[in-house]
């Protein structure tokens, strides 16, 4: 079956504006429920049509609806109202400079995405927790982008803290996010094929406070995440699925 | 407007047996998604429908679908298929025993609900990361039914580490969970009032470990939920609003 529907979700507004801008994506009224805070985008790419989900704004804070929560959400009512052959989840991250990873490189997940700041330590509990959701290998999509690939881990914290960190290194990955681990378990329910892209906001494993690099560098990492998610709903657009996963 | 339409949402299949059993409730096809693991079961209280959605199993590992991830999925479906009046979460918890906790205590949650494990250290995420979802006064039905009250803090751990109990401090926390606060606040957005009912299995500053006290004191906690939560339904059911909820 071709690509003919590809569902994007990003959970802030900054990270998706260069991308809405660049593709002229129109604000959709959509068929979602009023009474959530989501944010639709219509455009077309070759023969597919392209939807963002943007999580909102959250009313009583007045900022953007990031974490697992929204995301989840977002994930089910996309797929339920848009019914796509893919789904990308394109955002910012943080990376690990002892990993290879620079300010503004946009990775493509690889393997698996796992949380780090589910600890349930009871067997069967403990890897659920962790998730460990298979990510199809999409080696053709990153070399021909020229993406870096690795292991993404999510928690709903910005900051980090020695447990996630000594969790993060168990889960063997190079990004760490806030939405994709949530995305990818939504997406496996529904045998749905994710793809993640993550540009790097911050280093994780510097010494300066994730939050000043994050709004520091959200910029750059933006505009940088737009030209590679653009590239990959072109390179995916009107193929099948079978073209764009590599298969051992 | 009366209560007729009163939703459950348990994450746990043994934290909500001894309830469908004594209330005799039956599962039910529902029209939620058949790709969900949800399970709903329905019954009726006085005048009033009662549904319970248990999160289900986990098809890989075989384990309750627990954590905030599916309890805010819950509760959109919950919502949307059901059009409750009423929605309670019914749970299991930890509780500190230096604030009054006991094993095996039943607290209705007060004030507030909120996260304890998302940490965005940036003005205005910050608070939107704790969340702080406002809980309606249920004073007359804690003190019907012997209810100890207090402020549940959210995470999707079930062990214990300093920087959580710091947030947990800060959160003036009695009940430490791993669903509320998402479930609150999804019901937020749909403004349907949420009474919270969490059972203690475990002291959080107890030395001995969460996830053996968890184990070995979920039947009993089970139990004391069980005929708490029947307590609450039948003191709700055909009341209105109104009638439940103490005004200051």
């Amino acid at each position: 079956m071709k690509i003919l529907m590809i569902v994007v979700i990003m959970a802030m507004f900054q990270e998706a504006e260069p991308f809405i801008n660049r593709l002229g994506l129109q604000k959709i009224v959509s068929s979602l429920d009023k009474q959530l805070p989501i944010e639709v985008f219509k455009g077309k790419v070759n023969e597919s049509d392209v939807i963002l989900i943007v999580n909102g704004k959250d009313k009583r804070f007045g900022v953007d609806n990031v974490g697992t929560q929204p995301a989840t959400l977002s994930t089910y009512l996309a797929i339920n109202n848009f019914n796509p052959n893919l789904l990308i989840n394109a955002g910012t991250g943080g990376g690990f400079h002892a990993k290879g990873a620079n300010i503004g490189d946009v990775y493509i997940g690889s393997d698996f995405i796992r949380f780090h700041d589910r600890r349930i330590p009871i067997p069967g509990f403990k890897e659920y927790g962790v998730g460990s959701y298979r990510v199809p290998d999409f080696d053709q999509l990153a070399t021909d982008l020229g993406l870096k690939k690795g292991i993404i881990s999510t928690g709903n914290s910005l900051d980090i803290i020695p447990k996630d960190l000594e969790m993060i290194k168990a889960n063997e990955a190079v990004i760490k996010d806030m939405e994709a681990a949530a995305i990818a378990w939504v997406a496996e329910l529904y045998n749905i094929p994710l793809i993640t892209l993550k540009s790097i906001t911050d280093l994780v494993d510097s010494k300066k406070p994730t939050q000043d690099e994050f709004m520091k560098n959200l910029s750059l990492a933006s505009e940088n995440l737009q030209k590679k998610l653009i590239a990959a709903i072109n390179f995916c657009a009107g193929k099948t699925i079978n073209e764009i996963i590599d298969r051992a």
